[in-house]
C-alpha cells in the first residue's frame, strides 16, 4: 500500500487529486490539508464523495507526513515553496502543482509571479514534470514541478513541430481559453456567475506566469531560443481549456505528413491523441487525455496546431498522477484510463 | 426634468435601474450612491455603460438628495431601513428595493430576515408596491415597498385565481427557480461560475423571507388566510424566475374560462401577458413583462399556473420604474416599453 | 467474459451504456448498432472514446445477438417493442431503457404515449427494473424494464414516506427540472443552444408519459392509489435531474425521525444517499447515485422531499447496468463505482 | 413615415432587425416574410414579441414590396442573390445581411461559398456596408453588402492600425470566439445544448469564408495586399463574438500613443469605444457597440488587439439599421441607442 498526502485538499485540483486517488486499491490518502476548511470532513466540501471518504481536513503540519511515501501539494503560487522544503527534507516524493519549482530562474518568478522565491536551494532538484517529454528524469526524480494548466496545453501541442524544425522558434502565437475552475475555488465578483456567464475576456494579456514557462521548456527541449506570445481567456464553462497555436512553417509540407509527424512523436506517450479531424473540448473532459489537430495553412505558411485538455486532470491532478505513477514505478496510465 | 437618486447602484438593482433611467429624457440622475465602490465612475464598474454616463459614485450623504424629487434605495434587507427615514423626512418620494418596508409586522420581519426592525414608525406610510394591485394607494404614496422578486412572480399568478374563488385559500404549493442575478453582485464560492454551472440546488426551504410577503399580500387582497409552501432554487442563468404552482380548485372550470378570467382581471395591466400556451423565461428577459399560462388538471382537480419574470426588471428596477411612472403621473409603461 | 450488445449506441443513453461498460474487464461488448449511423466507428461519434474502441456501428440484426448474454435496447419508446420480442425469443436477458414495457396497461400506453403497443404479449414478463425496489425479481428476470429518469427521483423519493403511511396518498405535487440529455441526441431548433441557453420552460404539463409510470409503480408498492401531479421543466444544463416533491403530512413527525426512516430504508441500497442537507445536482453527475433531502413543513403539514440523480446513469445507463449485475448474480455495484 | 419590409424574419438576425425595428416610431414594418414558418404570426415565433406586433409573416412575393422605401434580407447566403434582383429593380433600397454581396470577385465567392454567384451584374452596384469605413458611399448606395458579423470585428480592430502603418500588413494572426446565435437558427445536432455547452470547437480553420472579406476589405482600405490567418471557435454563449488579433509592429510605439491613435481615428464613430483595459462581451451584449482594446507587447514586437461585438446587433441586424439610417439621412444612432 502507497501511503500518500495531501496539502491544500479543499481547492479544485486537490479534491480532484483526491478524487483520483480514491478509486485507486493501491493507494491510502492518509492525511489532506487545508487552512479556512480545516476541521472539516471532505465529503462536507465535496458531497459528491459522500459514502466514500471519512477524511477530515486538518491544518498543515508537516509530522503527519513523515510516514509517507509521497505528497502532492496543490496550494496557490508563494504558498507551496513554504511546506515543500520541510517535505522534501523528511525524504518524501514530492508533487507540486503550483508554479513555484516550474522556472529555474528567481529572475523570472519574480518577475512573473511578483513574489521573491524563498526555496532557490531546491530548484535544482526539480524536476519539470511532463510525461510527454521528461518521462525518464521524472522517474528518477524527489520532486516533481507539476506544469501549468495552459502550459501543457501549448508545449504539447508544438513540441513535435519544433523538434523536428518544422516551424520557426520565433513569431509564434498561442490563445488559449479556460473554464473557470482554472481560476481556483473562490469566492470574487469577477468569478461570480453572474459576471462570467455569457461573457469572455482575455486576461494577464502579456504577463502570464506560463509565458515564461513555455518558453523555458520549449527553449531547453529545442537547444535553441523560442518565443512566444500567449493570450488566456476566461470562458463561461467549468472544465476545459483550448488552445489555438499559429507557427510559421520553415518548409513545404503535407498536412498527412504533420500527422504522421505528430503521431509518431506521442508513439508512446499513452494520454495524447493526434486527430484526423478539429478536436474539442467535450473529448477531453474528465480525462487525462490532450488531444491533438493540426492544420496546414499553405496560403499564409503557417502551422495552424489545436490543443485541448480538462484542466484540472491533464492540466493538474491527472498529470501529477501520471507522474507518481512514473515515479513510483507503475504503469503510467494507472487509475487514469476512464 | 424629474430628478432622482439611487442609493446603492452598484448592485445589480441599482444598476438595472440606472440603465433604465438612462434612456430616459424626461429624468436626470443627480446623485448615485455606493460603499466599497465610491469614487468610482459608474461606467467602470458597468462598462456597458461607457459613453452614456459621467457619474462619478458617491458615499451616501442624505443631504445630496435634499433637493430632488425621488430617491430609489436598492440596498440589501436590514440596510435600506437605515437610509429610508432621513430621505422620507426631507419630503422625498422614496421607492425601496429591498424588503425592509415589505411587511407591516415587525415580528415577522424578525423572523424571516433575523434582524429587529428599527424603523417601524415608517411601516404604515409604505405602500406595497405592485401596480396589479394597488395602483391607486401607489399613485397616492410617497413610500412604496418595491415587491420581492419570487413574491411579484407568484402573486401575480395567484391573484385572479383567489380573487375569482376557483382556487383554495390553503394548500397551495408554490416552485421556483431564478438565476443568480437575483442574489445580488458578491463574491462567494456558493455563486461562483464553478459551482453554479451544471447545478440546481434549493435553499431556505421553508425559511425564505418571500414567504410571509407572498402570504400577507394574498390574505389583504382575499380578505381570508392564505398559506402557501415555498421553495426557491438557485439556477445556472443570469437573469430569470421560473415559477409553477399548483392549487387546489374549488369547482369544475374549462381551461378556456381560467384563460378568460385571468385575460380580463389584467385587461388594464400593460405588463402581464395572458398566454395560452407555456409561458418561457426567454420571452420575458430584459422586459417589464410577466407572462402567466395556466393549465387545469381535472385529474387532480389542481390549476397549475406557470410565470415567468426577469427578476431585474418586473421583479426589481422596473416595477420600481413602473411604480415612479405612477407615483408621478406619468404613462405607466414609460420607458419600460422595450 | 459476459458477452453483450447494444441496439442503439448512437443516443445519449446507448452510449453512456457503452462509456459505463468500456471500463469493466469482465464484460465484452459484442455488436452496437444505430440506424442513421450504422458504418460510423464509434469513436467518430463519440470522441472521448477514441483509442478506447474498434466498434463499428452497424444496422440492427437480431442474428448478431444470437450468441449473447443480454442485450441493451436503447432506442426511443415505440422503437423498442420492435426489437425486444426477437431478442426475448432467442433466449437473451434483455434490459429495455425505454418506456415500451414500463406500464403494464396498453391502454395507459396507447393514451400517454399516442401509440399502440405492439409486443402486449410480453408485458407480463418485464420486470420493472428500479433495484431499491424489487431487486429479488429484478435477479430473477429474462426482461428489465428500465425506469424511466424523471420516475425514478420521484419513485425514490416518495417510497420511504408512503410505504410507512407518513404521507397521504392523494395532493403529491411533484416538480423536476431535466438537462437536456435526457430529450435525447437529435437536432431541433427547441434543443438548440440558442434556444435552451439562459431560459428554463415547463413542458408536457398533465400529459408526460412518467405520471403513470410514477402512480402505478406506488400504488402497486403501496396497495393502495397514488396519485400525482407531476410538471417537468427543461434546464439549461446537460445532465442532472433535480426532483421537488410536496406531499401532506398524515401526523405531526420530527425531520430527524423522517431522516432516520428514510436512512433505514434504504439501508441497503448503495446508491441512495439521504443527506441532512439540501441536495444538489453536481453532488451527482456522472455518478448512479440518487441523494435525497428531506424537510418536515410544519406550518402547512407538508414533507417536502428534494432528489437529484445523473439522468443519464442513474436515470438510465447506470441503473441499467446495476440491473445487469443484479440479474447476472455479480455485486450490484460493479463499474459503477466513482 | 418610413415603410420598409423584412425578407427572412425568423431567422435570428431578421428578428433581431423586427425587435430593433418596432421600438421606431418613424418606421413601419409593411411585410415579413419568412419559408417554413409562412402563415405564423411572428409573436408565435418570438413570444418575446407577444402583445408588440400583430405581424403574420408570409411567403415571398416581390409585388409586397412594391411600395416600399427599403428592404432588409435576411436569408442564408446563396438565397440572398435571389430576392434581392427583383427588390432592386423595383427601385428600393436593400440591404442584404447575408454574405451574397460583400465579394466583388466571383471566383472567391465561389471558392469560399461553394456556390456560382447568379448576381454578378449587381456586384457593381453593392457598397460594403461599414459605416466606420464607408459612411459617404452608403449614403448614396441603393444597394449594402452587410458586413460578416467576424469581418465586423477583425476589421474593425484593425483599421486604425493598419491605415497608420504602424503594423505589417502580412502575417496577421485572428482567433475569433461566437455564440451559437451566429450559425442561426436551426435544429441539428452540432448547435443542440448537450453538444455545445461546456464545449469550445474550432471549426472551418482555414476555409471560412469571412477570410476573402477581410481581406479584401483591408487590402482595399491600405491599398497594398492585406493578409491574414483566421480561426473561428464556436462558444458555449448565445450572442456575441471575441476576436483576438496579433500583428507586428513595424515600429517602437507606446501603448498610449496607439489608444490615442485609434481613439481618433474612431472620432466620429458612435459605436465605437476604445478601451483603456481589456474589453469583455457582456459590455456590448445587446448593443450596436464595438468596444476595442489593445496591448503593445515590446517583448515580441507586437500589437495585440482586442474587440468584442454582439454577433446580432454590430455583427447583423444593428449594423444594417444604422447603414439604413445613413441611407436615408437619418441620425446615425436613431433606434439604436441603448
Amino acid at each position: 500500500m502507497i501511503r500518500v498526502g495531501i496539502v491544500g485538499a479543499s481547492g479544485y485540483s486537490g479534491m480532484e487529486a483526491m478524487r483520483l486517488l480514491l478509486r485507486r486499491k493501491d493507494i491510502k490518502v492518509e492525511a489532506a490539508t487545508a487552512s479556512s476548511s480545516a476541521g472539516q470532513r471532505l465529503d462536507a466540501l465535496a458531497p459528491g464523495l459522500a459514502g466514500r471518504s471519512d477524511l477530515v481536513l486538518e491544518e498543515f503540519d508537516a509530522k503527519r507526513f513523515e510516514d509517507l511515501d509521497l505528497a502532492f501539494v496543490a496550494l496557490p503560487s508563494g504558498e507551496g515553496m513554504k511546506v515543500v522544503p520541510p517535505l522534501y527534507d523528511m525524504g518524501l516524493r514530492v508533487i507540486d502543482l503550483g508554479g513555484d519549482f516550474r522556472l529555474q530562474s528567481t529572475q523570472l518568478y519574480q518577475q512573473y509571479y511578483k513574489l521573491p522565491h524563498t526555496a532557490a536551494s531546491l530548484l535544482g532538484c526539480a524536476v519539470y514534470g511532463l510525461p510527454e517529454l521528461n518521462k525518464k528524469t521524472i522517474a528518477a526524480a524527489r520532486l516533481i514541478a507539476n506544469p501549468g494548466c495552459y502550459a501543457t496545453s501549448a508545449i504539447l501541442g508544438l513540441l513535435p513541430a519544433l523538434m523536428h524544425g518544422i516551424v520557426e522558434q520565433k513569431g509564434i502565437v498561442i490563445t488559449s481559453a479556460s473554464g473557470t475552475s482554472g481560476a481556483g475555488r473562490k469566492g470574487s465578483v469577477d468569478l461570480s456567475f453572474s459576471e462570467v456567464n455569457e461573457n469572455v475576456k482575455a486576461y494577464k494579456v502579456g504577463s502570464h506566469q506560463h509565458v515564461p514557462e513555455i518558453e523555458t521548456v520549449l527553449t531547453s527541449a529545442c537547444k535553441g531560443p523560442v518565443t512566444v506570445s500567449f493570450v488566456p481567456h476566461l470562458l463561461p464553462i467549468t472544465r476545459g481549456i483550448y488552445t489555438t497555436i499559429h507557427a510559421t512553417l520553415t518548409q513545404s509540407i503535407a498536412q498527412e505528413d504533420v500527422l504522421r509527424l505528430y503521431s509518431e512523436y506521442f508513439e508512446k506517450a499513452p494520454f495524447v491523441r493526434i486527430k484526423a479531424d478539429i478536436p474539442q473540448i467535450t473529448s477531453v473532459t474528465r480525462t487525462n487525455y490532450c488531444d491533438i489537430g493540426v492544420y496546414v495553412q499553405e496560403r499564409t505558411k503557417q502551422l495552424i496546431i489545436m490543443t485541448v485538455i480538462d484542466n484540472l486532470i491533464k492540466g493538474a491532478a491527472g498529470q501529477a498522477i501520471q507522474n507518481m505513477n512514473i515515479m513510483l514505478g507503475l504503469p503510467e496510465e494507472l487509475g487514469l484510463e476512464s
